[in-house]
């Protein structure tokens, strides 16, 4: 009972959901989505995903979107996957609810990176909420900002100038989902190609 | 090691919350953090919640913020909660990720009433995702549409009127968590009155 995972790499919760994927050894297939094509409008991923969203898993004969809902389940259902990713422990797992909840409602990128530079991240340690491993929310959020690459390397440098934890978080980060991290981003690279041309 | 929860009743996931923490026996007490006072921007309710938002939660030395991680949280660790709230299969708890998700990225409400009458209930089952008793996707999801109030019955019927399903599972909903339900919403009723006088 192989996963299926609807992607489109353009996305970013897409990439997060791939690179868990990758990182963690599921055994999982990605089924291109194309958003620039409008293919998540058909009649036949309507019966995959009814709101047309992407990433949707589809997992034997169970259907999932959303992205945190969907790391979350495969962190809870696949044997394997490291407990630093979505902890059993009470106490850490509401925090990790709490900061991909506090993202959800907060998408605009400048509270974004101020807060997570403020608050989310501390002194001495790599990741989110004092963390030394990452978690599906360290994930999800660099992934997000991420994003930022696409307005051009000037802009990264001066939107991300002066977040300095912020910068060495999202280098832990891919380091610690490398080469996965990386190649999942190429395609932001690819883009900002085409985008100039 | 009594539960806080700060709280300004005029917000629908403090609402949520404390309906939850009734109905389920919780020993809590309610903070007051008057939203029309500003209190929650004072620099002694930063210490609480630094993102300065309601609800937020202090349990022992524990704090956290977030509607949906504060249900979660009082469902998994508070000995009591009825298993249907929160449900421990993965399945069942994924789909309830995945609504509040989603109802996290579609707060507007037309969307929200028109997918919940189309998708999210069936036609034989009182609660959302084909449950017989509610989890705490009903509750948020409810909390958030009986806000509409605000604009007067008319409106109200004017736009429930199409949403058969949603207008029984709201009454479901209701009947389930009162005399609770209508205690937390009088509010609503007082804040109306006072804008029309």
């Amino acid at each position: 009972m192989k996963l299926k995972v609807y992607a489109d790499r353009l996305s970013q919760p897409v990439r997060a959901v791939i690179i868990f994927c990758e990182v963690n050894g599921i055994d999982y297939e990605e089924i291109k989505v194309d958003l620039a094509n409008r293919e998540h409008l058909t009649p036949e991923f309507a019966e995959i995903n009814p709101m047309q969203q992407l990433p949707a898993i589809v997992h034997g004969s169970f259907k999932l979107f959303e992205s945190h809902a969907i790391l979350i389940y495969i962190a809870s259902s696949f044997p394997g996957v490291a407990d630093h990713w979505y902890p059993a422990d009470v106490y850490k797992r509401s925090k990790i609810h709490s900061v991909l909840d506090w993202h959800h409602s907060n998408l605009r990128r400048g509270p974004t990176l101020s807060k997570t530079e403020s608050f989310w991240l501390d002194d001495n340690r790599p990741f989110l909420l004092g963390q030394n491993q990452p978690s599906i929310a360290d994930l999800i959020l660099v992934c997000d900002i991420m994003q930022i690459k696409l307005v051009g390397e000037t802009d990264w440098n001066r939107l991300l100038g002066p977040y300095k934890k912020v910068q060495q978080w999202i280098e832990s980060t891919r380091n610690a989902t490398n080469p996965h991290f990386d190649e999942l981003h190429k395609v932001l690279k690819e883009l900002k190609e085409k985008l100039q041309n």
